[in-house]
């Protein structure tokens, strides 16, 4: 039977999407190969990789000056690409910081230009939150501001899209996809693949085309967003089945009704979490509630040393992977479109149990 | 049915393989999940991880002194990270120039360092060849020597590992697995997955541990080798799905006897290739026969006017895929381990045909 995958990442997938992957796993459309054994030149697949563009396109509604490209390398590449592809002539960018993610992308693209970091990370009442644009003095000649919309390990995200001069750059790799996003208010948007769009091994970028060919020279340059723009993402070979993969996410997400439907349903699935954590003496989510994330729910047990055995019971009913980060402990239950309603009554009713039996 | 797969890359994997990965493609060994949605740090997917790595030390009869690398972004991408990490302190390498992809490596690494390029191509009555290295004038200084074992696009392949002074870098992307190799020559070996061991995505970097720890200031930091070497190519979250395949891949080898039993199968289906187009009037091989690539077979046929008519019966034969690249036109047969003795009979049997009903 399958079980509840509460992964921060590689997350779970859609079951439907993982069954129709199966049923043509040998033998794509009658063609006598599998779709990972096929040319990335070849029609078929050509026609696989438009369609999964296009309907991605459809689901943000992104708009027709903005270029979408399905690289490699993961989003720690694009901590490099961003800045080797954006820094521009003035060396200049505002990156704000408000947690891990965040500051992994400041750390690496300080290796290449003048960053000046804005530390957004405040507390309200002894929780974590970020603070308001307002007080974050940003730089005036900044190329961009970056920022990352959601941050998987500490559970935090934006209540808003930041209000900003320069073009926005967002890592939105936890919440790309969860709830709908206006695409024109950024100059860049990223996300790797294996949290809401499908396998490890498949990065996302949409970006401004009139972002484009401002490259620093020493660029590899398989990572120059022009270059892959002219190329359709094909300069070189790209990850053809976790293209494939992500083009059957996306057929899925439309089937639910798109982005907006699915946003309903992470807005269920979230009140149910954070409702039962907030009214529970037991659970505590550190997260001041404008900032809570949508999809990564960090909490605690008012007896640490119950944490094992939390795992422990948690992996017997079929809910997997609750351990938080290595680097911060506690638990944390990532609840990604692929995570159903039901998966999250299930963890809520055996968390609920388990204070009840141990408590 | 399964047709025969003569792609280049991504090229035919064995069936075998596609249907142990079918079987287990919602469920991995009763986990209740499937191994793209767990975490690369989950105890489950590190077993699976250092399976293939081991694995493929056991195939490859890697040295301890090598560490082996599973990376994303192809061999495109370690064409720009090869100088980055390799050039050292006096900023020189030599170039072997060979055809198409020696020369995008070598165009990159000119972008980094100063290269001396070697052409190596030559002509031996008519037919393309290489130079032997006694003709190279290498440097006396190069950090190392690069060139690309076999040229996929070309079909020209090395009938030795040449001898040189510095340490040698070989693209073996399209050879890899395919012949015994003697690892201890090389500084590193890099290949893109596509062709001998998996799905496109994935990039395999094999690498003495004394040419760690030298890269330029300017690579990103992903790309370090010293950095991956150090987390298990782990940095960020690799191409889980991938390197898994791999793994079933490397298994499949070792359960066919390993590189020395796929190799005979090599040698036979290349003889029988080779064989019949040498003693036909109708289908040419432009390649010298030392130089001749065991995995890729370029050849014409001698009216050139038939080669849509030869593409369009080939596919009803389920022959598929046997255009040439489009840079060079003609046909070409990529017999990867992959294609079985009998996918190469039943090539032949057709070609045989075609001369019978259109020469």
């Amino acid at each position: 039977m399958r079980a509840y995958n509460f992964c921060a990442g590689p997350a779970a997938l859609p079951t439907a999407v993982l069954e129709k992957a199966q049923r043509e796993l040998l033998d794509w459309q009658g063609k006598g190969v599998s779709i990972m054994e096929m040319s990335h030149r070849s029609s078929d697949y050509v026609a696989v990789s438009a369609k999964a563009e296009a309907d991605l396109r459809k689901l943000m509604n992104i708009p027709e000056n903005y270029k979408v490209l399905f690289l490699q390398g993961g989003a720690s590449l694009q901590f490099s690409a961003i800045p080797l592809n954006l820094l521009g002539k003035n060396n200049k960018a505002d990156y704000i910081h408000t947690g891990i993610w965040s500051e992994k992308a400041l750390k690496e693209a300080q290796r290449y230009g003048d960053i000046h970091t804005v530390e957004a990370a405040t507390q309200i009442d002894g929780k974590f939150a970020i603070k308001p644009e307002q007080e974050w003095n940003l730089s005036a000649d900044a190329a961009y501001v970056h920022y990352a919309e959601n941050e998987t390990i500490g559970g935090i995200q934006f209540k808003d899209i930041p209000n900003v001069q320069a073009p926005l750059v967002s890592d939105l790799s936890s919440s790309i996809l969860s709830a709908p996003l206006d695409v024109s208010k950024f100059g860049l948007i990223y996300a790797g693949a294996q949290k809401n769009i499908g396998p490890a091994g498949l990065t996302i970028v949409i970006v401004r085309e009139d972002l484009l060919d401002q490259a620093k020279p020493e660029i590899p340059s398989i990572l120059k967003y022009s270059a892959q723009a002219k190329n359709d993402s094909m300069v070189n070979t790209p990850a053809t089945y976790a293209w494939y993969l992500a083009g059957l996410v996306f057929e899925w997400l439309l089937e639910q009704g798109g982005v907006d439907a699915i946003h309903k349903i992470n807005l269920a699935k979230a009140e149910l979490l954070y409702g039962y954590i907030d009214a529970s003496d037991f659970y505590n989510n550190p997260i001041a509630v404008p900032n809570r994330s949508l999809m990564n729910v960090p909490f605690t047990l008012a007896n640490a040393d119950l944490e094992k055995l939390f795992l422990k019971e948690a992996e017997e009913h079929h809910l997997l992977n609750l351990a938080g980060h290595r680097s911060v402990g506690g638990m944390r239950a990532s609840i990604y479109n692929a995570v159903p309603l039901e998966g999250v009554q299930a963890l809520v009713d055996f968390m609920d149990g388990f204070v009840k039996r141990h408590g």
